[in-house]
Order: structure tokens, then C-alpha cells, then sequence
């Protein structure tokens, strides 16, 4: 039996949800989109994605992979799928890979994109999708000790405490910070990311910009490699990954 | 004993609502933020708001007045009574008025905004905020036809069939289209608007832009006087109550 493999990207609100990953609570997003496939192609399909993004996390880019042994033509499976999917979960894209394609091992890069919504006052539009800081925050600290994040370190400081990964070096591509009006935009690009690297790496920027943490942290919490040197985590609906490239 | 009349400014995503209005069913803005105002107050003060949005419809400025015999300094209101409201609800400001004051009568004109998502692909972070339309859409026709909407009217043909207001003659201040990527964006400023009517106006731009409804419809639908001559309804969640004019 012939079998194929389809990579799918993947766009979701992540607020109703408890995270990607498929666990005894089925509320997930592998959960929803594994339910969608196996009612297109009568077949259970297990679905491995590039990130197993946290509960309330979104997604504009997430990328998965699945084996099938029924072809359907690559352009009618996100439709397909996707009437069998609540509105904030969509398929955007489906194509064929070879079939020793891995969603996540061959994963190059992942770009994630962190709000933080610098705001006294609430607002209902932004609330699901950003973290709101009533501290003031120097946007100028932030960007400048960001910074220092950029290259190959043993992110050891910014990996949550109870995942221990062996190998805790990963080099970040690309970090910067824009502000326009009350929200501040936080991009990471990086080769991969530690257990809530980039929520750790939000809370700890925010440690910074509020005052909390001094001017020249940033160099300190990399090299002490243990998880109290760094600041807060920031909560995951802040967070939305917005690119896999491979 | 003293009253005190305090009008408030209130933003709400109205996904989960079924609407403004306090009915039966108490999952309302107008049941939350009465229960919030009772919490603060201690007494129960009803709200009378400028417009009564439908169910799925959202706000950035709507207003509403209430009166209580309890002074709490102006600047402190939005903070207690957003303690007990719901993130998705948020008081935006409390300004005393004159006991005279009323939300609904007194308000001048009203600015409401209609956002369509052209796109045969769903979009899980636009879906609770626009109509999507999937027909291939004549932007420059429905831009021509809507400038007729224009000026002093019997919107008649554009009021809920159900709904019979003595008067339907109404002013349209501005009405303006404008189209980014995927997104077409109506707003309307009217010194009043008839039960749907925003609603309807948006559905029958649709369909003229859809070509359901031909060239020259508009000035045809506004003479006819009647429902049946205009275009669908569309979907509540596309639509925001911008401001509110005093």
C-alpha cells in the first residue's frame, strides 16, 4: 500500500483551547484537526506538528505533517478538512512531501511573535491576543538588552525549569522590538525554541523595561544557565507562531 | 436625596453576547454591566444606552447613562466597575452629565463600521469580526452605489421588515468604502439608524458588488420604499459601533 505524506499549515486562535498537543483532555488543537482528518479520509491519521504550542498560544504558521495512504489532490485538502473544523482552526495550505519528511526535525527555523499591550486601561480587542503591562516599560532598555539574545547561547536561563533538554544551546537568527502606540511587537527567529523560551524571554524583557531587572541583565541571565537568573513568564496569549521554514 | 447622572463609554466584543439589550435570557452587555454597577453601588441602576446592538455585534464607543444617588470621583468608575465585568467588556470612561442627560435621545449622530473579508480562505483571527464573503466582489461598483446612500433618505427599504419606526426618514452624514488586500471596511455616520439598517446596507452593497443586484439598484431600492427592493442582512459579528456624537 502506497503511502504519502502531507505537510499542512496551520492558522489558529488558541484562546478555547488547551494547546496543541493531544493529551486526556481532548480539547486540543491535534485533538480538532486529527477528528477533521480522520472524518475526510475514514482513517485515523496521527498528526506531528513543528511546535507543540501551549494553551491560549496562537498560530498564523504552524506547520504538521501526517500518512496517509489516500491521495487526494493537495488543493481540495485544506477545504476538505476545514469543514470539519471549528472557525478559529484553519488549514491554509496543504502539499505532498517525500515521505521522509518530519515536520519537526527538518524544521530550519521557527519565527514567533510576542504583543505586549503597555496599558492602563483594558481593551476588549486586544485582550486575547496580547499581554497587558500596566507598569511603565523603557522600550529603549528592552531593545537594547534584546540584543544580546542574538546568536548561538546555551539558553539554559530562558528554558522552563521542568523540562530538561540535553542540549539547551540554540541559536537565535533574528530578535527585534517595535512599539506603535500602547503595543509593543516582540519577533524571534531562531533555529529552535526551548520549553516556553519565548514566553520566558517576553517576561524577562518586560523584568527589564519596568525596572525590575537592571541595565546589563540580559548578559548576566545568560550566563548563569539556571532559570532564577532570568525574569517572569509571560502569559501564552501574548504568543503566536508565525512562521516554520524549512 | 441627590441624583447623579454618569454616562459611560463602553468597548465590548460582542461574540458571546446576545446583544445589548437585557431580555429573558440575562447574557447581555447591558446584564453584565447592570450586575458590575450594582456591585460597585451597591443598588441597582438601570442603563439606557444610544444604540441597541444586535447579537454578535461589537462596540468601540457605544454609550450609555445612568443615574444613582452615590458620587464616586468620575476618574475611579471605569476601574470599579471593569473589576466585575468580564474581560471581553470594558468601560473605556464616566463623565457626570446633567440630570437632563439621556445616552439615547441626545446623542447626534452615530459612526458604525462594517468590515468583509473577500476570501475563499477562512482566516481564524478575522473570523469574529468580519462577514466573509467568498463571491468575487465589484468594489469599485459598490463604492458608486453607496455614494447615493448619501444625504437625507426614507431608508425605509433598508429598515427590518419587522420593526415598524412612524419614521424612517434619516440623514446619512458620510458614507465611505475603502479596500485593503482582502478587506473592504464601510463606515456610516447617520444622525440615526432604523433597526438593521446598517446591517441591510452592508448586505445590499454585497449584492451589488457580487452583481446579484445590478448597476443603478440603489437609487431604485431608496425610491421603492420597501424591504423586498434592498439586498440580504448581513451577519451581526462584521459589524462595530465606532462612536456615539454628543
Amino acid at each position: 500500500m502506497s503511502q504519502h505524506t502531507v505537510k499542512l499549515t496551520i492558522a489558529y486562535d488558541g484562546t478555547n483551547y488547551n494547546g496543541w498537543q493531544l493529551q486526556k483532555n481532548p480539547n486540543t488543537i491535534q485533538g480538532k484537526i486529527e477528528k477533521a482528518i480522520q472524518k475526510v479520509y475514514g482513517q485515523k491519521c496521527r498528526l506531528y506538528s513543528a511546535s507543540r504550542t501551549d494553551a491560549g498560544v496562537h498560530a498564523k504558521g504552524q506547520a504538521a505533517h501526517f500518512v496517509t495512504s489516500i491521495k487526494i489532490p493537495s488543493d481540495k485538502i485544506p477545504k476538505a478538512i476545514n469543514s470539519y473544523l471549528p472557525p478559529d482552526i484553519v488549514i491554509k495550505k496543504a502539499v505532498y512531501e517525500k515521505n521522509s519528511f518530519n515536520a519537526r526535525f527538518d524544521a530550519v527555523s521557527k519565527m514567533y511573535r510576542y504583543f505586549i499591550f503597555n496599558s492602563h486601561a483594558r481593551d476588549p480587542f486586544k485582550e486575547r491576543y496580547a499581554w497587558r503591562v500596566t507598569y511603565k516599560l523603557d522600550f529603549q532598555a528592552m531593545k537594547k538588552e534584546a540584543r544580546l539574545l542574538k546568536g548561538r547561547h546555551n539558553f539554559k536561563s530562558l528554558q522552563a525549569k521542568d523540562k530538561k533538554e540535553r542540549n539547551s544551546v540554540r541559536t537565535i537568527k533574528n530578535v527585534t522590538l517595535a512599539k506603535k502606540g500602547s503595543m509593543i511587537k516582540i519577533d524571534i527567529e531562531a533555529d529552535g525554541f526551548l520549553y516556553n523560551m519565548a514566553r520566558n524571554i517576553a517576561g524577562t524583557l518586560v523584568d527589564i523595561g519596568r525596572g525590575y531587572l537592571p541595565s546589563g541583565s540580559m548578559a548576566k541571565i545568560l550566563k548563569a544557565k539556571k532559570r532564577e537568573a532570568a525574569g517572569s513568564t509571560a502569559p501564552g496569549k501574548g504568543l503566536t507562531l508565525i512562521e516554520v521554514k524549512y
